[in-house]
């Protein structure tokens, strides 16, 4: 079951680019001041990195992914999340697009 | 004054991605089913069809565009808003990035 959307909260209108636009994210605020944003990686293969840890959560598409230090890379389609630590990184290859929501802390 | 955030609304996660990522937008609802979308378009010229009416806001960067029957292009900056009538189209140019809201009907 994936989130489909997300309900009582702000959104920043401005986007956050990357990769010339092969990831663009909006930031999202819950009333208690928790902060994720949702956003989608284009065909590409990225390397992210992290400074809070981060669960990035799939919505649609797919992507696969490669923490630091591991040598696998691992599919996560809708309703599948990972994990991420801080100060780190992570590859990802996306050959259609990857919809995802990025959970922080 | 541009908008920097919409607050108390509900946001589909799923991105819309336009004409191969040059536009990514995301949906909004108000609580009174109002519906937006937050978007940003990336370096790149393009047209964009309408069905329903829609009024494009600026919350960052520039464009310029050209309504359907027009041979002006006309510069949209931060705060600035722009009309589009409902079955038609306009062109847009973007040197930087564009980041918009927009409104409908």
């Amino acid at each position: 079951m994936t989130t489909a959307k997300i309900d009582g909260v702000s959104v920043t209108t401005q986007a956050n680019v990357y990769f010339d636009g092969k990831c663009v994210s909006h930031g999202i605020t819950y009333p208690d001041g928790t902060k994720k944003s949702v956003g989608v990686v284009l065909p590409a293969t990225l390397t992210f990195g992290t400074a809070a840890p981060e669960i990035m959560e799939c919505v649609g598409g797919s992507c696969e992914y490669k923490l630091a230090g591991s040598d696998t890379w691992v599919h996560s389609g809708p309703g599948d999340k990972f994990s991420v630590p801080g100060n780190s990184k992570f590859d990802i290859r996306v050959t259609e697009a990857y919809h995802y929501i990025c959970h922080y802390g």
